[in-house]
């Protein structure tokens, strides 16, 4: 039985628990729950359908930081989930840190950490001979990661590029299809939830090009920061582009791409009927490779969807320890 | 070192050992090459930069059944490769249930055995405990069993839809943005090479059906068969249909699907923006399932991109030994 600490209970985590309410792992016990301001712990596992939408209000609420229970307690694998700081990777790092170095698994959907120590975390996790996965990181539930590392052995990667980011899609789609100018299209998008109320991160770029970044360095080894992507975000796209594109069977997407050596994120013009080139919240990933030439994956980037993603890591973290009980 | 024995030496046999002369795998040693009329074979492995295009023409060439290579040598892996026959699945299934039965694991792109008699293959397989995979059957390199079993753990595929045959997708590309007739296009095809010159299989849905049914037994084990599924062609679809289509921003694709429990396979009206409707020879498969919600796949579906598919599964088949030989 794997004894499982989720660190972070927003959006994701509750999404996570929701599903493992409906449909259990049996091989998986959650026995812990934390956020910024304490942690639920019960060593025989939680009884999730009783979990309190806010976890401040369960009975058993301790005040205090999740890294006590992961030093302190016997836990086999931290699933991180806290929110993406892409300054700082905090609290991401020392959780992930603290975790690896006590030789338990990690899961994560927390860009961060990926972005500013990838490999840092997996030397750690090499030398303690433990997984760290973070497929939930790019394309939400578009499994990128391990359709690399498990379908395409064998092949070698030449290029990756792809529309990464859901809420900037969505806002040039509107513009294509309706004719609406960048700010009336953003402003839609917020109303609708679907960009946050402060979307410079996603209209400059940046988490495009954070997306790119994490690609680059743990697919193709190039170990890459920020200031190495040339980013262009959407907020010049004027209708009138997109018009005089549309005329000539094309449109305008944001594509962030590893091309040659060579990281960047733009808007780019984009035939209508190239396979990258979908719409509304879709997100899009093409790879260019020796053998097969070309794959594109197509799927939501963002919500829920991402819960598909963690829960394949964590069957990766069952069937690894599997093989080491058995030797 | 795994010992491999490749059978049928056309197209894709020629594809293989093409990319394994370039780019060799270091724990496989190909140790024959067999056809129709008899085999190279060599127990310290085949030189195979030295092996002439026509099989007969090597000097060693030994006529007889490569069945008995199976049997008499000590062969690790067989890669069947011969034609696929979709009536008798032979020879293909006799070569691969020698080669199950003797505990040799099986890689193959051979449709016919898959369809035809894929419990008994999968049941062999288990009971010798040697690996049997297919992953070039259908949809050539795009990796769909792989990513089902691998990066999908923990979901439920609910419902499966693809453009699988590029022959009448290159001939309903041409009759939409040509406004062709099928009988034109259809010439066209067979003198580009695209379609053979009886294209009976491929136009009347055949080759479509054959793949949703592996999908089906593979992936969502129902055990159907050929006349389970209802099957209409592309002959009958008329430029006046695709052009009204047009019109209302649809098209028509021959699109196989096993939804509720149905298997089809038919001409459908798709919009253009679908992720689905891929163009050219390209196909594309849709998975619906539970948690990812949705995931779209778009690659090249034949020709030299399935050796991507062939060498991934010659991989799982490397990986497996490893873990066998470390126990």
């Amino acid at each position: 039985m794997i004894r499982a600490l989720i660190l972070g209970y927003g959006f994701l985590g509750k999404a996570l628990v929701k599903r493992l309410l409906n449909r259990p792992i049996k091989e998986l016990t959650i026995v812990g729950i934390a956020n910024s301001k304490g942690y639920l712990y019960k060593r025989d596992g939680l009884q999730l359908e009783k979990i309190k939408e806010s976890l401040e209000d369960n009975e058993g609420f301790e005040r205090g930081l999740a890294t006590e229970l992961l030093t302190k307690e016997y836990i086999d694998l931290l699933i991180e989930l806290t929110p993406t700081n892409i300054s700082t990777g905090e609290p991401g790092i020392t959780h992930i840190k603290t975790a690896l170095k006590g030789e338990i698994d990690v899961v994560t959907a927390n860009k961060g950490p990926v972005l500013l120590a990838l490999n840092e975390l997996k030397r750690i996790a090499d030398e303690k001979n433990v997984v760290f996965k973070y497929e939930g990181t790019v394309g939400g539930g578009i499994p990128i990661f391990s359709l690399v590392n498990k379908c395409l052995q064998g092949d070698d990667i030449i290029s990756i590029r792809g529309i990464l980011n859901g809420t900037t899609n969505y806002i040039l789609t509107r513009m294509h299809f309706e004719g609406l100018t960048f700010e009336l299209a953003l402003r839609e998008a917020i109303m609708l939830g679907i960009a946050e109320r402060n979307p410079t991160l996603d209209v400059e770029g940046i988490d495009t090009a954070v997306k790119i970044l994490i690609l680059a360095n743990s697919i193709m080894n190039l170990n890459r920061n920020l200031s190495d992507v040339k980013i262009i975000g959407v907020t010049k796209v004027t209708p009138e582009a997109i018009s005089t594109a549309k005329e000539n069977g094309m449109t305008i997407k944001l594509i962030g791409s590893i091309e040659d050596g060579e990281l960047s994120v733009e808007p780019r013009l984009i035939r209508l009927n190239h396979p990258l080139c979908v719409h509304g919240t879709l997100n899009a990933i093409n790879i260019k490779s020796n053998v097969l030439k070309t794959l594109t994956l197509i799927g939501e980037g963002a919500g829920e969807s991402t819960v598909a993603s963690l829960l394949n890591d964590i069957y990766d973290v069952i069937k690894e320890r599997h093989i080491k009980i058995k030797f």
